[in-house]
């Protein structure tokens, strides 16, 4: 069909809803070249103001799915997981999750990103692995899958290439804050990686992309209902972030709490013990992971075969055998060779954190990139002493900084000491998991 | 100062005034290239969601009346004055408007435009007439201005080259409808010609742009706004255009209505009598215009001279007078050479009128375009022999099509029939001028 792109602007600027032929013509116009850049940005805009219906949004994950070539597992006769998080700070289940759903038979073709904003992302971590090759081709991701269950890998060209233009162009033209074009953006991906079920991490508080319980819960539906319309099986948990997970922000020191966690094993001088929240926050996904793939016949029943998996050492062996596959030198796993104390100046608990800045911080001394330019310094990042609701005496460390150099040490320690708040009253502190979805 | 674009842009969206320096960042960049097409459609699309405050509404229309060329006429010593009018069907004023004005004294430096949507243009009807040249340089219009006291030339690249780029976006991006932004492309345009009076003919009805009489008042409240912001002496009339005004829509009849009323003699058949209605808009806007110009104490003061200046035969001379400077052949002007008679199948009353609808079948034969390739037939056009009220019988003339050749006859003839609403009951024909507004 062929439209008057500019016609179409007007429909969804008086907020009517497209059907699949116009959002084709629109979208694989964009792409082809025969839309132009300022027609899309236009319609972007409107989108941003008048929304689209569930329905509309599964049309648009769709056409932007078929953008490019998607991935088929169906000849492994198993169904096929994957996991997203909307993004936290010290949000590394991930490394743990490939490895030990993938030791329990089902595949996980976990296609990965960087770190956006605050976050850190998947594949900043694992190039922090010396020889760890994050850009495999299609054919080598889709073989080691078949091969080894599992594999870890970025974004190629031929994945949704219209989400890749359409991301660009919303980010120069103020229209990322959209919750169908977000929702579309995330689960066109995922769909192209030929999953049968999917389980979302959607965190929220201090240091995610939706501040409150609400938002989170929203996004959740909406990314649930385009799951749903393409018949997928889907979990969402809702998660705490307004901490850092675990006890390391960074990225070598983020592979270092999880393999302690896979070896059961301490870390920098840390018992296992210590990465509890992270653990458990894995084993959750894992469960849900495991169920949604049908391994497990209820979410208990995941989650037991989860902990057996962690336990038995079997979620460490397959990660060891990615790692072999992927040419990452585990016994290289940089170190930290520079470190600063930043102490407390008070007494009392650990009432709040502005988890945002932390991740923050942990960017400017190297843990990420603020722009593509930025050089990433793999052992750059912050040790957590404390987690919330932890008592605290004057001259206690909060933080240790961490890196290759002291580049901008000083920066970070008023940021961490800026995004901390340490109270007379000790906070309660919720549980990590707020909310189980199921459709 | 600079600013990130797409950080403007989100204070839009949050539906946030920018000050000037933002906007002259964000024009005088669209118009040099360093802020993108794509950015620009994404601010202009906000900014039809979110509107402008009045202030910043000023200053967009100060930004780009700036972006170019700005006509001086302050070594004349004397009030320059201009009228602009929203569009209509058979709106023919400005052909007398100018000259009458001149004659009185106060210079109009008319830059016109083209016929837009189903609205014809001056410069399309100053066309008509063999050898009229519409694009004078900007040095031979200012030094006719001076030498005749008044000019018509056709907007050159030099004048609001931000507005011509602008516009042409908005065009293909959904974003005309959006009152600001149609204000401040109005209002840069005229006050870039050096004007210190404005009359804005704002017409409302079947064949306006703007169809109730209210959205015309808002209309001419946001225009009056931005004229007393830049120190101009503004007077808006809201005028009916719910019919054709006077009896002919096309360029070479509008013409000849127009000469018919300077000359007081009949045109086509028809005495000037049958041309109240256009002759009578025109006084009132010439009473507006010499008493913002100055020439006149009050606007009954103005509308006896504006008369004076018909009858006595010296708006006719001044015309006369400008087409000798600019080449138009008077006694050259064509005539139409083809007629198809309409006939009214029905008794009664002429009621009501689709005037858009007449006005797009004018188009239709070839006296305007509906894309810019188009060929203009001089002659083309429609007479219109009852206006509402008239009576009216069976088998009576409704219409008469007129043209060089019978092009889209048949299809003007159906658009016609179908634009004509007949009723038994004599209806009540509103005052031609709804309002007068002055600041």
């Amino acid at each position: 069909m062929t439209y008057f792109p500019a016609e179409l602007i007007k429909k969804k600027r008086a907020g009517l809803a497209h059907d699949r032929a116009e959002l084709e013509f629109l979208i694989n116009g964009f792409v082809a070249g025969t839309i132009p850049d300022y027609q899309m940005a236009a319609w972007l805009m409107a989108v941003f103001f008048k929304g689209m219906t569930a329905t509309e949004t599964s049309e648009l994950t769709h056409v932007m799915l078929h953008s490019g070539r998607t991935l088929d597992f169906s000849s492994l006769h198993k169904p096929v997981v994957d996991k997203h998080s909307t993004g936290g700070v010290g949000d590394k289940t991930s490394l743990i999750l490939a490895p030990l759903v993938a030791a329990a038979g089902i595949p996980v073709p976990m296609i990965a990103g960087r770190g956006l904003g605050h976050t850190g992302g998947t594949l900043d971590k694992l190039e922090a692995l010396p020889g760890f090759r994050i850009a495999l081709s299609l054919d080598e991701f889709q073989a080691q899958v078949a091969a080894l269950g599992t594999a870890l890998t970025g974004q190629t060209a031929e994945i949704c290439p219209a989400d890749k233009r359409i991301y660009a162009l919303r980010d120069v033209t103020g229209t990322i804050e959209s919750l169908p074009l977000i929702c579309a953006s995330i689960m066109s991906k995922k769909l192209a990686e030929g999953i049968n079920g999917l389980v979302l991490d959607v965190k929220h508080g201090s240091g995610a992309f939706m501040k409150t319980v609400e938002q989170a819960d929203l996004l959740a539906d909406k990314l649930m209902e385009i799951g749903q319309h393409h018949g997928k099986r889907v979990i969402a948990l809702l998660t705490r972030m307004d901490e850092p997970l675990g006890r390391f922000i960074g990225n070598a020191v983020e592979v270092g709490e999880c393999i302690a966690i896979m070896k059961n094993e301490p870390y920098l001088g840390r018992p296992p013990e210590d990465f509890a929240d992270t653990r458990e926050l894995t084993l959750e996904l894992a469960a849900a992971m495991l169920w949604v793939g049908g391994a497990s016949p209820s979410l208990e029943h995941g989650r037991a075969q989860a902990e057996d998996l962690l336990v038995s050492g079997k979620a460490w062996q397959k990660f060891a055998e990615i790692c072999r596959a992927q040419g990452g030198q585990l016994e290289q796993l940089p170190t930290p060779t520079v470190r600063q104390v930043v102490r407390s100046t008070a007494n009392g608990y650990v009432a709040a954190y502005d988890t945002e800045k932390l991740g923050l911080a942990a960017i400017a001394m190297g843990g990420g990139r603020l722009k593509t330019s930025d050089v990433i310094d793999p052992v750059a990042g912050i040790e957590v002493h404390k987690k919330l609701g932890d008592a605290v005496v004057e001259g206690e460390t909060l933080f240790t900084l961490l890196g290759g150099s002291r580049r901008s040490f000083d920066e970070a320690s008023a940021m961490v000491v800026a995004a901390t708040t340490i109270s007379l009253q000790k906070p309660v502190v919720p549980s990590l998991i707020t909310k189980r979805k199921v459709i």
